[in-house]
């Protein structure tokens, strides 16, 4: 098992990664200064594959008051309605101020159990146990929770940190292939923000990552936590720094408004997002056609869209604009200088944002 | 307009004490960094006597988009029904992350609006103006927020400061004597804490207070936001020190609890509940009788109850255990042991709970 340490100051914790993790967290909780009243929560996919497991686990301890609560899967989950249900099961399992909430489950399990967590009691203990490939490295690192607003995604929310991360790789087995493709998006996006290597790395792997070889996926999430944690330490509440994290995401995010969240999940969207940035930074002049066509290449042989369809150019625009990162009607774009580097603008001109979307739109 | 620091690191602001300021929260929040998107919360009594006031002092600027949203009065507006409100006119009045939420009223707007602006898009910039004593000298100050649930009050909630708060004692003017007597019960509470001059003061000038000199208001509520201010300073989230803030909180949640939230005010209980807790003192031999009947006599000539009707001993008592403060089935007795003096303590045999539970219970 590997650790990883996200620098918070007082909210400081431990990214754990390894295999067959569970045992760790119950071993965790137990020694911790945590009330034993736990309550998990999880979706019915993953409550299939792991509920009876870690039930057992932490049925060989005394005294504890273990309730896992379950959640129709999917985004649809994420809104006031399950957020209320959770209060009342918290409620009614006495969990107190030092009790612990453990998420279990993708993005949607992480973002509401988290909410659930940072305002039950004005907050108590987190863990979160990701099992998607996007949640180990993306949505579990960080500290955002979220619910969804019948009028917007992710508009309610809280920053609020676990108190430890706990990656077990045996989960991405069962996972689908759709759902591995759908995190590594995000693992791309790290190469381009902060680390060559890494990049080069990825194009080397591309075999090992989609056929899912344990250390390969260990070495990718460790480095993406690496990355993410490092960023994250130096500007905890998206006040400057964190921003950069949104490469390829102010596209991905009208994408996904503008196709109303079906057809395509956040990970492709942000793989399509990330080559619109691209063509802006090279019809700016920051980066040369061979590196934007690295980036789609490395995209393509993942097996991940390039181009998007059902939408088009002037429905996407107008959507950028309704992001929450928008301010005083400002879009702040992440643009790329070289593999590892990138920086923010405010100020691109109109006509080259909509050429660039040109490119991804079909 | 005097001016308080409450020293909370990044999350430090200013205390304004003083009349008339509405003027000064337009200029403060058109000299800050805030959008000049501005949403206020208040509630239909406060708006009839306010809202037109502070409309006109806003439309003053150019350039802003102001908002009131006004709320029923009353405890049971703090509900997910109206944070859900809330949410909406926030995303319909198009506020970003930089735009700023105000709370114009009492505790109840305070705690919603508080509430709201912690989680819409993960945290607004809030500002507090209390327009009740009660609010004034507790509620703004310490950034407790919080949402009730239909199994229990206050259940919901987020540690969250604001950015600025306004105490406009010119406010106080319109409230009804038995919403200034509401509030006196947490201002002599500060004199038995932390400073036994504060008791002198209060005692020495029941009739100032009472007759509403302002000058006496300003000293009473600026003597109390600065111990609340210094205590919440060193102990933001409740671990430690804070605690002693519920000094006559235990009994008072309880008695509140089993009249079902009408027969008493806030305030009103924790008189009570604090004469509880000093007889619990006296009888464990801290402080001698003369001490706790100088403050039964300070609540009594404040007009305020000594004794409460409407519930029993035994369900007070078991009421007691149901406190969210309550971890693993042990509860915190903030006990006087002299004017200014309180310590914690979490082993009082039941018999002697009781005891002074008949002695407050008639």
């Amino acid at each position: 098992m590997e650790k990883l340490k996200v620098e918070l100051g007082e909210n400081s914790y431990n990214i754990f990664i390894g295999e067959n993790l569970f045992d760790d967290v119950a071993k965790f909780v137990m020694d911790s200064d945590f009330s034993k009243k736990i309550l998990v929560v999880t979706d019915e996919n993953i409550f299939k594959i792991h509920g009876n497991n870690l039930r057992e686990i932490f049925s060989r301890y005394e005294d504890i008051n273990f309730e896992i609560e379950v959640i129709p899967p999917g985004e649809t989950s994420k809104i006031f309605y399950e957020v209320e249900n959770l209060y009342t099961c918290a409620i009614e399992s006495n969990l107190d101020r030092k009790s612990v909430v453990i998420a279990l489950g993708g993005g949607v399990v992480g973002d509401l159990a988290g909410f659930v967590a940072a305002t039950f009691l004005r907050g108590v203990n987190f863990i979160q146990v990701p099992t998607t490939l996007l949640a180990q490295v993306d949505s579990s690192v960080g500290g955002k929770t979220a619910i969804n607003h019948r009028l917007g995604k992710n508009l309610i929310g809280a920053f609020y940190q676990p108190k430890a991360v706990f990656i077990d790789v045996t989960t991405l087995k069962t996972l689908p292939e759709r759902e591995i493709k759908a995190g590594l998006g995000e693992v791309v996006k790290y190469g381009v923000i902060c680390d060559t290597n890494f990049f080069n790395y990825l194009e080397k792997n591309i075999e090992g990552i989609l056929g899912g070889n344990v250390e390969v996926l260990k070495h990718i999430i460790k480095r993406s936590c690496e990355i993410k944690a490092a960023v994250v330490s130096r500007d905890e509440k998206e006040s400057g720094l964190r921003k950069i994290l949104n490469f390829g995401h102010t596209i991905a995010h009208a994408i996904e408004e503008e196709t109303g969240y079906t057809r395509y999940s956040h990970g492709e969207a942000v793989a399509i997002g990330m080559i619109g940035a691209a063509s802006i930074s090279q019809a700016l002049g920051y980066v040369d056609a061979e590196k934007v066509d690295r980036l789609k290449n490395l995209i393509e042989n993942f097996g991940m869209y390039t181009h998007c369809k059902y939408c088009n150019v002037e429905g996407v625009y107008n959507a950028l604009f309704r992001d929450k990162k928008v301010i005083g009607g400002k879009l702040n774009w992440v643009l790329m200088k070289d593999f590892g580097k990138v920086e923010i603008y405010d100020n691109v001109p109109e006509k080259i944002i909509k050429e660039a979307l040109t490119k991804i739109i079909c």
